[in-house]
């Protein structure tokens, strides 16, 4: 019996939850079928607290299973940052702009421009992730067109401009149409693009970063908005980094419904036929059913966040806005900034 | 088999939920036994689209049962607050109005003057009803001061101070001891106790406002702060009023397993005993671990709340303020507020 | 001697004011040259409470004194409105309804869309006019797509879309760049730019709404923004709606030397020259100096603001965006728009 | 011809000026009158780019020329905390904690339980200070209460409480009265006050931190709020901690005034006295009546900000904070905080 993370047949765990991260949806998909998925290569590291997890997908039906398009998904994990750690928000902004730069070849070649797309509402505490970052990050474009290029080069800054469009409910157009009237108008080499998550599990909420170099699909779930920034629609290459800041409802609920029926199973004699029966005639759309009827009708716009989720925004935005800074402009030493700023 | 909210023995429905609404716990518990709970009165009506319940526990028993102090709640519910109606928020203004004038007999005797405490924590947006009722309030104590009685009084305001304690996390002081030490200062003839409540069903959230003679423990469930603000602690009496902004994650889950249990009860053939058996001896405190599971280390700090939640705490903020300065200042008409207040 | 608002020889009541008001610019330059500025044609009437100044510039040559663009300026004063009014509110988004849609030709097309600019940093109390007013207003062009037009055009709705698209200090590009790009793939018929003002006169702040059809320079004033959102760089109409919000210390600091001098003047018996001959020698570069001391070197970013300057925000806000709807949407009566949104 | 800062005959320069810094005050009495004020010690030094000047007014004639309590006043400047440099801030917090130690002699008696007060709204960005304070402090009072005193205070804790009691226009209570009411319940040894700050000079905004061992009245300068928070009033030591957040409208005004006289004097030639004539019969009263008229009638709700005031006052409270934290708490070394605060 096997299901992707968008279909299931039956009780089995994980169906049909909802996360943006690879990591979690490979996780969930293999504990579905009790083996490693084919054309899935994961592996895991650890450095000073910091698990980092390196997740590829290499065929299209790995990433139909999935439910995410083949690439290369990097999640650096710090549980430490929610304890307001500052020594680990300043090694998490480390390793981020370590791997960006591995990731994009940013590091590499100076010269190019980028433009940094913040996405999401900023009136919507969870959502507002993407342009928290954008306005911690040291923007330079408007720097470069008044001095020229060769001196700001030399020192080690790059071209960066950044953006945050806003969501698809306050402009009423496609956030995918904004960027490429932008990029058209800014011509960057590369789109970074920045956006809250959502994931399957609390635990990574304000302490999880992912990249990808897939770019992403602003407003996943919401129906009508639809068009991808990446590479084939902006025509660049599009790195997309996201944080966890809530878990579906529905997420919760599903897991309770699953964690019962575990219990259940393990607590069932092994003779005993008629549960397991019940269990393989109730299929997901009845769970869905029962899901619906405990959240009620505004069951797809509840969001569970932790209490303290305004100082954990704060906290993960400028960790991210650190690393992005760091990367972007290797010559940024941080009193350099100061004056550069000024 | 019986059980109450706070310890229940086997799957029943509802157990352990967490509800600061007395019309919730009346309703769950009335489910669990099947039966009318002895010592509480219960009726609805309906005017305009408004449910207006009232609920009063009579007697000790019942209030143990129920997990509420004996008393007279009365709960104003408007679906239709969610959907921005600016006439709809006029008229559940009024009804808190008369119903607040009724149950606290402010409306006779104007002389009497009240102290708002606006419970809750203003940088926690769900938690933030109180500290923004207080904000919007006509507050006259130190006019009064200046100005004597007897003219003020004529025109229909009455003498009312605010104020917005805080909450211990943030203060170090149980919220009760401030609330006395200002009221022995401030000498008022009644305390009005505003604050943020949790519910047991999402669409209660931001559209239902319970006003209670019984005064308010503020955070509730949280261990360490129980000292409460009622007629016993303050001297005086005390009215509540709260607004359901949380649904408790671990109550989302709860009642997630609740629905299967339900679903898995009505589709076993009746003669299945294995299944019954399983659920018997499934008692509370396993679910507790399974909801634990799923949840994480963080659970008791996990809030489902709506994503526009901002404008709804807005909304429902001017709604309760309105009706409270309209039943404090009952010679306040829009325009000599106005005036007033330059 | 003459003067215009940018240059100024020897003590000129008025010189080089900041004002982004054309009233003000011609009340200014009148009241310095003492004659009507020939090419100016002003008018004011007033109706309930709002007084409503029509200025024209005609010439370049007017322009050129009054420091502002040829065209057609509208300005809405309701001195009411700092006293929370909520009629009055309600008048001033009538007014300037109607005063939009004479201006635009808006009333009688419907089948013409339009692209909202809400101009300014969301960050900034004083500059988030734009930003806030987008949020409040009806967007539907991602409804049309999906609906197609006919029949929401029947029904009285427009096609609108709205960004905020940020600030240059912000985002690294030029906001008219930003606003071009857009527009090229929004292709609406006509361009609304929203801004916060500066004006000379505190009594202006939050009162005073100006409409232009000469479009909108982003960050006037500051040096390097220089790119005009107008008709001749978008290809298409752009009327710009802005608000006065501060006064520029400099402004302040400047009209307390002028009233000074002019008291001073009218002390002085005839027969003295002395004190003119001082006042002559003593030109604007001087007074600049002597502007520069008092406000330290920080004198460009400081601003006078009303204490309570966020809750007028919110108030204007709201006017405007009124307005707006209910001139972008002929047929929105209050309820339809409640049920079109949900 | 001498005069107070409250009253000046003629045209005296800095005459009526606001500030809540005895340091200005101080500058300021000594430039008008050209001499040192008997009664007033002061002396500066300097230590890693930061400048403390110590003023101790030591008569109630010299406190009466000041226009401030008869105390010590110790001033913390550092003007490059607008930088947004970290050490500095981590400087500043330092020397705060160690100056105030000196002036509470906290350091020495750790047994010692201290109420801190943050006075301010928290809704009026440059009024926020005190309320932003207080969220940032480490909080005891309810640990020591539920774990007793011993060993918390052998780890180098104190018994800390906070409380932000709101402004009297908010809560209709005189804020002194509300400090009372907290006071005699929690019953500490000491109260810190923190509160917003006006100066007269710009360039002293975000940062400069004055210290003073008179305690603090809220509010002062609005008319009718004056019971001070001081060791009269309170029983026991109140410091308090200030922040100058901005200058008011008027200042500006009248030091452009004052600029302006002080350049005609210098550019009269000796031998003519009709300028001076004037400038001796144009009295403070006149003066006062054109700065009204520059200001309109709102003139005393106007206040000078920065344009980042949001990003300063966020900076400089929690460089506040930290000094509080580090001198409330001498055995707090950050990881043993996080530990603590869990």
């Amino acid at each position: 019996m096997s299901c992707s993370l968008q279909h299931c047949d039956g009780f089995v765990p994980g169906c049909n939850i909802r996360t943006d991260l690879a990591l979690e949806a490979n996780e969930i998909v293999r504990q579905r079928s009790a083996e490693d998925i084919p054309g899935v290569k994961a592996e895991a590291s650890e450095e000073n607290g910091i698990v980092i997890n390196r997740v590829s997908i290499l065929t299209p039906e790995a990433g139909a299973r999935l439910g995410k398009p083949v690439g290369n998904y990097v999640t650096i994990e710090a549980p430490e940052l929610r304890k307001k750690s500052a020594s680990m928000q300043e090694n998490i902004s480390q390793v981020l702009a370590r791997e960006l730069e591995q990731m994009s070849g940013l590091g590499e070649t100076k010269e190019q421009s980028v433009l940094v797309i913040g996405l999401g509402n900023w009136n919507v505490t969870p959502d507002s992730l993407g342009p928290k970052v954008v306005e911690d990050l040291l923007v330079t474009r408007h720097i470069f067109k008044m001095q020229g290029n060769g001196n700001l080069i030399q020192k080690g800054f790059r071209r960066v401009a950044a953006v945050s469009p806003g969501v698809m409910g306050l402009t009423g157009v496609e956030t995918g149409e904004i960027v490429q009237g932008i990029a058209a108008r800014v011509n960057p080499d590369m789109i970074i693009a920045v956006d809250a998550l959502a994931s399957s599990r609390m635990d990574r909420l304000h302490t999880t970063i992912q990249l990808a170099d897939t770019g992403v699909i602003p407003g996943s779930g919401v129906k009508n908005e639809r068009m991808g920034i990446n590479q084939s629609t902006m025509g660049i290459p599009v790195i997309a980094i996201g944080v966890p800041t809530v878990v579906e409802a529905s997420t919760i609920a599903g897991e309770a419904m699953d964690a019962l029926v575990e219990e259940m199973k393990n607590q069932a004699s092994e003779g005993e036929s008629s549960l397991a029966g019940i269990l393989e005639n109730m299929d997901w759309n009845q769970r869905r059913e029962m899901v619906k009827e405990v959240l009620g009708e505004y069951a797809g716009q509840l969001m569970v966040t932790p209490k303290e989720i305004d100082t954990f925004m704060d906290d993960i935005s400028l960790a991210v806005a650190g690393g992005l800074n760091s990367s972007l402009h290797p010559g940024m030493a941080k009193t350099d900034a100061d004056k550069f700023l000024q």
